[in-house]
């Protein structure tokens, strides 16, 4: 079984360079992918890997962090579409061969903070 | 060093249970607390434990999934303010003594899925 870090690695780095088959190698056959936000899902490596690689724009991706606990891990992305960026998180969980078996992400976005809690409160 | 799952298990724990003593107990002193979508950090304990025993609505949260490896942890939680309900995501780094140093959350909002992909997607 290979180490969950090396192959979540793998998955942001085949990412980012559009290297397709290297991404489809980190994924299980059945993998399933939740996007909670708009309550889609996908099933199965062929549609999830198609699904990124028509995900349209020029976007790009750094990783922030990296916790991984044997069968499960998340991952805190900068994520850059031209001057655009936002923050993603994604929870991810292996199979017994270590491939990753589901994947769920999620695109929070920036709003204006409510009142009444400037006496705590720094902005940056 | 307290094992940092059972620290951030406490958090939550005493989050939902008001029981800011307890709260306060899994802090650093000089905790950092970081909002990216609004920009917004509250330096401290007393602050960070105020601006949470001040938030308002009669919220509730039930832990969805924890990772952590050694001194950093990820949280996936659900949360209800009455009848609405939401995703929080959650990283925490500790201090050499196991309490909690920094904690950054993010809080998605849903959003109707783009179109162009209803040929891989399901709605659930």
């Amino acid at each position: 079984m290979t180490d969950l870090r090396k192959t979540v690695e793998s998955f942001w780095a085949a990412a980012e360079a559009r290297d397709w088959d290297a991404f489809a190698d980190t994924l299980a056959d059945d993998v399933v992918y939740t996007l909670p936000q708009t309550r889609e899902r996908i099933r199965g490596r062929e549609r999830y890997v198609r699904f990124n690689r028509e995900y349209p724009g020029d976007w790009h991706l750094r990783v922030e962090r990296i916790v991984v606990e044997r069968e499960q891990a998340a991952t805190w992305l900068h994520f850059t579409v031209g001057l655009e960026a936002m923050h993603a998180l994604t929870f991810f969980t292996a199979d017994q061969e270590g491939h990753i078996a589901t994947v769920t992400d999620f695109w929070p976005e920036p709003y204006e903070p409510p009142a009444g809690r400037d006496h705590l409160v720094e902005r940056y």
